[in-house]
């Protein structure tokens, strides 16, 4: 093995981009903290009966490690889940609703060469404990809110409701197993794959129609009118109303024009529970930022509670920005004997507030090439008064 | 097992505590920024065979964990090793003396309960390249900065050379082995064993008093005189030369007052080759920093290069500053159709620079104990006007 290997889908971030990702994260921290929301930090290693299992991400893709008593650690694949227990035992006493944020790294084992990162950085939010469109609303603006702020412009949240999508599929194919085949469809976003399914199954000419109508309901929220249309259970006509209200509510915070309603969204084979969104900007493929309900996962953690938030994966935040560092970094180079005098002038240029190495020549091999490295150099060798190297 | 158990030695980090840690940090990044040190982040994740084994801490310290392709990994136990590999690879354009710096988590695996953190924050930097006692001076200082900086008063740096040790050592007992037992005394700071040890021993009385004396040179500058007399070798007087010019450099940056000589200090077995040093504050019994110059690693990422840093323990550095946080969280507590005049009101808060929870009251099961965690609450209800509940 080479000296300078690491392991599969692990990078090194180095100062230009860590600069970039510092002020971008700063950006949203200061945002999500303006909210009210309190930030946490948890573990990266946690057990796998507890928070391994009850984590929304695939078992396979969790990187798990013996400890020395002989039980099975992850490192932390999310956040929600690790909140979900520090809200469920150190701040039990505090009265719902809580707000909890953080800025964490994440893991995720790549089993082959794909480019895709092993370990990155979320930064998001969990809103538990309340259970109204309000709370949904307010997951969302702040999501916005911090996509802004982080010089995000042009960029679409959907949303959708898997009550929704639930409640069509029971209707129309009546049980799990037929519905989760579909669901699967959609949350790999195979909406090919979808219509063929459909077009095969043993259902009514009109019963294949309304499937396939779920596919088109895409767009603003006049879409919500035209899904009453396809669904007539109470948990579908509810899951409506409540995207109806939603966008209301958003409406008030001033946040619509980056809103695109999908009610096909399906984020997740099983996590969510109700309203729940992903983001996209306009010049990059990915999913930059995602979320919803899940009133289910406090539960497993012995103390119920409805529950939103919000991921936003910082790594593809800043491929969309497209933004770049500008630390601007002086030098000044002495020599022994004009120590003092080197040594007042940077405190003095430090202390303006600028980013100033003081280097002694003889630490140096390659002057010329070291000096390349800076914005500004300024010598003190010898007698000579300063001159600087522009 | 109960659902809120977590791993041996790993800790949450609440609201109060993050924020306090989150200024901490940020007073030292800052300053570590304006002496031109530029941060990298690095993988958790990192070989064994490379950063693993090269690194300064004890294998059985190491968490381990086997990759999907029967690699070792660990999750990384300092950073020194993973930016000696970035150093000697990534950046291997840039021109010596490189100066880098890190704001991150480290693990140490835990045998048993004993209050240790297995995962904890160190916030430091390594200049790469620059073998000269200015460097040494460079990182004591940025350190003493830092500290400083973050609100530490009463403390103080002990300084050594691992080389006046070594030299000592060899003059005195020959061999390696032998040196390597009392040397071993010194790390584990057990001066009674020491001694002990000493007078075990099959040598002159001349030769008994020199190891003796050597528990003495604890002071200032004038303990190098005192060091003079107990060594004749080359080496023994580099070393204290070198003290020598560390000290008169950190008198041109006004430092000295923090320090003290420890001439036998030893802070690891085998990882430092000169200049070291130890940082403890005056009312906490504990090690809050630590670092010194270890020119043999860069070998090993096969570039060669003299090195030093520094690195800062955030925890105990918090626990030494006994300060605690101030949030003020502000909230506004509405009905439905006050949405509009809450959402208005919380905006200007906001803008204000405050930190503004806004939460519709049908989220909120107990309204009483909800509104008492907050340090201001402001009712948007009915149709009444806003009420201020101080």
């Amino acid at each position: 093995m080479f000296m300078f290997e690491k392991p599969l889908g692990m990078i090194d971030t180095l100062p230009a981009l860590y600069d970039v990702k510092k002020k971008t994260r700063q950006m949203m921290t200061d945002v999500i903290e303006n909210w009210g929301f309190q930030f946490i930090e948890t573990p990266t290693l946690e057990f796998y009966e507890t928070v391994g299992v009850q984590s929304a991400i695939l078992d396979q893709q969790l990187f798990k490690l013996l400890d020395q008593q002989g039980q099975t650690l992850v490192l932390r694949p999310d956040m929600t889940a690790p909140i979900a227990r520090v809200a469920a035992s150190r701040l039990y006493t505090n009265t719902y609703p809580i707000r909890l944020a953080y800025s964490a790294n994440v893991f995720r084992a790549q089993h082959r060469e794909g480019g895709r990162p092993a370990e990155f950085e979320q930064v998001g939010i969990e809103l538990i404990g309340d259970g109204t469109t309000s709370a949904d609303a307010e997951v969302i603006s702040l999501m916005i809110s911090s996509l802004k702020e982080a010089g995000l412009t042009n960029f679409k949240v959907a949303i959708g409701h898997i009550g929704f999508v639930n409640a069509l599929f029971k209707e129309v194919v009546g049980n799990e197993e037929r519905a989760d085949t579909l669901r699967r469809f959609l949350y790999e976003k195979n909406y090919v794959g979808y219509r063929e399914h459909v077009k095969s199954l043993a259902l009514s000419s009109i019963d294949k129609q309304r499937l396939l109508s779920l596919l088109k309901l895409r767009g603003d929220l006049e879409k919500v009118t035209e899904a009453q249309d396809l669904v007539s259970s109470e948990d579908g006509r509810a899951a409506l109303e409540e995207l109806r209200q939603l966008w209301s509510h958003l409406e008030v915070f001033g946040v619509t024009d980056y809103l695109k309603l999908d009610c096909n969204l399906v984020s997740h084979m099983s996590y969510y529970t109700g309203i729940l969104f992903e983001v996209y900007a306009e010049n990059v493929g990915f999913l930059i930022a995602n979320g919803g309900r899940y009133d289910t996962l406090f539960e497993k953690f012995d103390r119920a509670a409805a529950a939103t938030g919000f991921g936003i994966r910082t790594d593809r935040l800043i491929e969309a920005l497209k933004v770049s560092s500008d630390q601007k970094i002086y030098c000044v180079i002495f020599s022994q004997e004009r120590r003092a005098d080197a040594t007042q002038f940077t405190s003095q240029l430090r202390a303006e507030g600028n980013r100033v190495v003081m280097q002694e020549i003889t630490g140096i091999k390659d002057v010329d090439a070291f000096s390349k490295m800076f914005y500004d150099v300024t010598y003190f060798i010898g007698s000579r008064k300063e001159e600087r190297d522009e």
